[in-house]
């Protein structure tokens, strides 16, 4: 189960302390042999963006969260620490140029590595207690 | 960026065709080395499955998804059929019993992979067009 990188995120934060809990304007750029991937992106407004969270500790397995003060399972909380360090985050698609995505906001780190874009279906997606 | 199974998915659904669009009632394994990252988990209604869709094609970009009849990129479908083959879905959690977590319902077939469980947040994951 090895990974390919398909895009990067580029966005104005670097070190993980500056990022804020929902993100900044970001923009992903893929990499050029998945352009044909992107057809009729443009036709979502919102997306979903898997990326490589390389700075995750893979062998933690509970933490404190960052808006609590017990402890919990890393299944239980979105933090970067897990066995497989794969962050999740949806954002809406401002616009598409080439292959370069537009996002309101992503929670990932400039030069994060993106694996998968998906469009987000609220038929799917959306759910409430 | 070398993936670690967590756990498996268990239902009765084995060959791909016989999937319904929006699963089947499931629950996923956990390996017992990562017990204690179920911390907490049911405190949550809904979670996100992350699972390794080992059938998906991975050199192709564009597919006909199976509810139109246009060309799309495999970024703007859902289709198990992308670069990194990673299926991602929500379900109620109706309850954990030790290791295993019991979903109302799952789109993955019988005995595939499971890589991450995150829990559903309203606030982050909740959009309409």
């Amino acid at each position: 189960m090895e990974l390919r990188p398909i895009g990067i995120v580029h966005n104005e934060v670097r070190p993980p302390q500056k990022m804020t809990p929902f993100g900044v304007p970001s923009t992903v750029e893929i990499l050029p042999q998945y352009e044909e991937a992107l057809l009729h992106i443009e036709k979502h407004s919102h997306i979903w963006v898997l990326a490589w969270i390389d700075r995750g500790e893979r062998d933690v397995l509970q933490v404190i969260p960052r808006s609590g003060n017990e402890l919990r399972g890393v299944f239980a909380v979105r933090s970067p620490a897990r066995p497989n360090p794969i962050g999740l985050t949806s954002a809406r698609l401002l616009k598409r140029e080439g292959l370069t995505l537009y996002l309101d906001k992503l929670d990932f780190l400039d030069g994060t590595v993106v694996l998968d874009i998906k469009p987000y279906f609220p038929v799917r997606d959306v759910h409430f207690a």
